[in-house]
């Protein structure tokens, strides 16, 4: 993409509304623009990691068995009314009236909606396990909205919800998306640990929270260091056997976000120079809940003896939009953001530094098309700007790569490769870029 | 995917609310559950072609010089007062309170918004041209929402908006939107037909509706036979030449919705044996309308001389949700959906009728492996239920080839192909339908 036709709005001041570094970088950048408190467009660069981040969790999702759907954003208040809920929630909850008076909310969830829809078309546990997700923006009316997308009001939410026959399936279920999830986070250049914490409205009596390490965390997180190093279970993880040695590994080991941490306990089972009080942010929690939406709104299934048994059931959510703010908080620097190379909204940045020069101008369009033409993602500044702007600029959108074009290098045979993270500069010679981006290059 | 871990709820009965066909076979076929009179969820088979939908959409826009981005469901409704629709829109307009008693409204299209976007940041013409698209949930209170997808309440848009500075820009913005339509509908296999249209309160004083002819199309349309066969510009169009031609070899033939249909003219311009009145689907529309929003919002760049000009704009909108209605419409028989392959939510079902038996879940299981690691989406049928029941829901949920694989075959070396459009049925080896489906395919 030549940035002389892309729309790439970056703010040389910092705007005073932003408290914290990510949404401070986020507005810089051009990767979101406020429409209203807790509300925002994602412009174009901020779209392209935002598709980044959805198409890693949903192939980790499908990995995983879960099969992807799409509920409204809409709800009718009465399926809220079977569970109990509509009462319950809070002014969290946008309540609204269509022209013919009828209630209807802005789903902030969707296990009474996922439930009706089990319980309308599955009747035997032949039909079991089912997990079925989806991504679709949410609403949470926040009293206080603030960094950002880090606590919005309008969010974009993976939400996944399991059903089985029994407790132990349930349980399997559970361990299936537990281990997805370590593998979705780590697939973003996260270190996430997962934690016991408390189920709040969602209910049940197991879940965890997966947490990003960061200083400026919205929580307290206490935990066993041993846990930062674990290994991720690899691509080719048997999702259809036995995971609770994985899971086990885990939460043998002590970590708790301040909402249930037990101090005692922490001191008792964990040594001294094992531990680790941080702050964290929660990109994810996974709850096991039981029978709690199935009973109240009669998700039957005909067990194998013929009766009806009330489904077993699980939600697991992930925070799509709020993992770009928390991917900024983890990495990042004075200049601005260092995006993980599988989420970059771009590979590589070209800088052409003397534009208008014949030279640069030929050897930067030919670099361009040869890159785009082998699908490596490239952002391209073909503006008049000076260098320095265009280095700045490029350093605080941080793509992973800068290619940097000029006369004295071209005159030389050779352009300078930045390794954004590092700050590591290397000068080769054009067709040794390519080998470098493109599989399998040859010159010839 | 196999049909026993994917959720695939098929009807038997034909549900009593559904008036139309496309709506009868949507809900028959498992792709789409009304939760709220026209809101729906979109299941597993429906939310794959809505994707399909939409990545077609997305290559033409970008291809046609397009950026994506994306704004959010929820807007504030003052920024609807700057440009006097906020009253002006009737009670299609969803109008919400959040908890601070502030005004917002669920967004029916996005004219304000990106005005308010492009005025934040493009402060001269050599911001200019630019065209930002998204694809986005957006809700229209109808009165009597029915037909489905086909008029739901909450439906899913792509639409786009040019900015430029002159009249003249402006027109080779819509050319642009124009042609990459006729791309973007016939990769869909629908034939669809540019009409002159009213811009109703869009505003505006040109605008064309691109049609798609169906029986059971909710409004008159009247044209030229010949633009009937007129050609498909090829995907190496040039978007940043002279586009003017292929838009008026169209124009240049009557054609109109009857909103506007002039008989007495039609009759004037078209030769009796070339008049065709028929009925069509509105699938997309464009509107050119000049600085309608750009003047009262103050949307203005400086001009080559210095001065500030207001933006001319247009706007162009495509139904992404209805589209599927739309080619349901067009693309059917008595048995059910027949899918064009660029659509289809998997090209192959592959259909097991003795499930059990060792040498017809051999087979199965082997094409099903092959084709799948080659990347041929296939829906394998490996449930218990009778062969009847397999023929039939597959030819409903009208995948374009079906492969069944029985013992009498297996015995002789073949299984058969059926194409589902035509009907037509060959017996081939194994290996020689892997040929057919997999490009450089060697058994070797």
């Amino acid at each position: 993409m030549r940035i002389s036709k892309f729309f790439l709005p970056l703010l040389k001041e910092t705007p005073a509304e932003a408290q914290i570094i990510s949404h401070r970088l986020m507005l810089r950048a051009g990767l979101i623009r406020q429409e209203a408190a807790g509300i925002y467009s994602w412009l174009p660069l901020g779209f392209r990691v935002l598709k980044k981040i959805e198409q890693i969790i949903r192939e980790e999702m499908d990995r995983a068995g879960a099969i992807e759907m799409l509920m409204p954003t809409l709800q009718l208040a009465d399926i809220w009314r079977e569970s109990g809920r509509y009462d319950a929630y809070g002014p969290e909850m946008l309540r609204i009236k269509d022209r013919h008076e009828r209630e209807l909310l802005y789903g902030p969830t969707n296990e009474e909606m996922i439930t009706g829809i089990f319980r309308a078309y599955v009747k035997s546990y032949k039909g079991l396990p089912k997990n079925l997700y989806h991504m679709q923006w949410k609403f949470r009316d926040e009293q206080r909205p603030r960094f950002g997308v880090m606590r919005g009001r309008e969010f974009l939410m993976k939400d996944a919800y399991s059903f089985d026959l029994t407790k132990e399936d349930a349980r399997k279920s559970y361990n299936r998306m537990y281990v997805a999830y370590l593998r979705t986070f780590a697939r973003m250049g996260l270190k996430t640990i997962p934690m016991r914490a408390e189920t709040g409205p969602i209910g049940g009596d197991l879940s965890h929270e997966f947490i990003v390490l960061a200083d400026t965390g919205e929580s307290g997180v206490f935990c066993h260091k041993d846990l930062l190093d674990m290994p991720i279970p690899p691509e080719n993880v048997d999702f259809d056997g036995d995971l609770e040695p994985i899971v086990r590994q885990r939460t043998s080991l002590y970590a708790a976000t301040e909402d249930v941490h037990d101090q005692a306990r922490f001191e008792q089972e964990v040594p001294a120079e094992k531990r680790l009080a941080a702050r964290g942010i929660e990109v994810g929690q996974i709850f096991y809940f039981g029978t709690k939406y199935s009973e109240p709104m009669k998700a039957v299934v005909a067990g194998p003896d013929g009766k009806d048994v009330a489904v077993e059931s699980g939600s697991y959510g992930i925070g799509v939009s709020r993992l770009l703010g928390a991917i900024i908080e983890a990495s990042h620097d004075d200049n601005g953001i260092i995006w993980p190379e599988s989420v970059a909204p771009f590979r590589v940045g070209l800088i052409n530094i003397r534009v208008g020069d014949e030279n640069c101008d030929r050897v930067s369009n030919e670099i361009y098309a040869k890159l785009t033409k082998s699908g490596v993602e490239t952002l391209y500044d073909d503006t008049p700007e000076s260098a320095g702007k265009k280095f700045s600029g490029m350093d605080l959108i941080g793509l992973p790569w800068q290619v940097v074009v000029g006369p004295k290098g071209v005159a030389a045979g050779v352009i300078e490769l930045k390794n954004r993270r590092t700050g590591e500069k290397v000068e080769l010679s054009p067709e040794a870029l390519m080998g470098k981006f493109i599989d399998g290059y040859s010159a010839v």
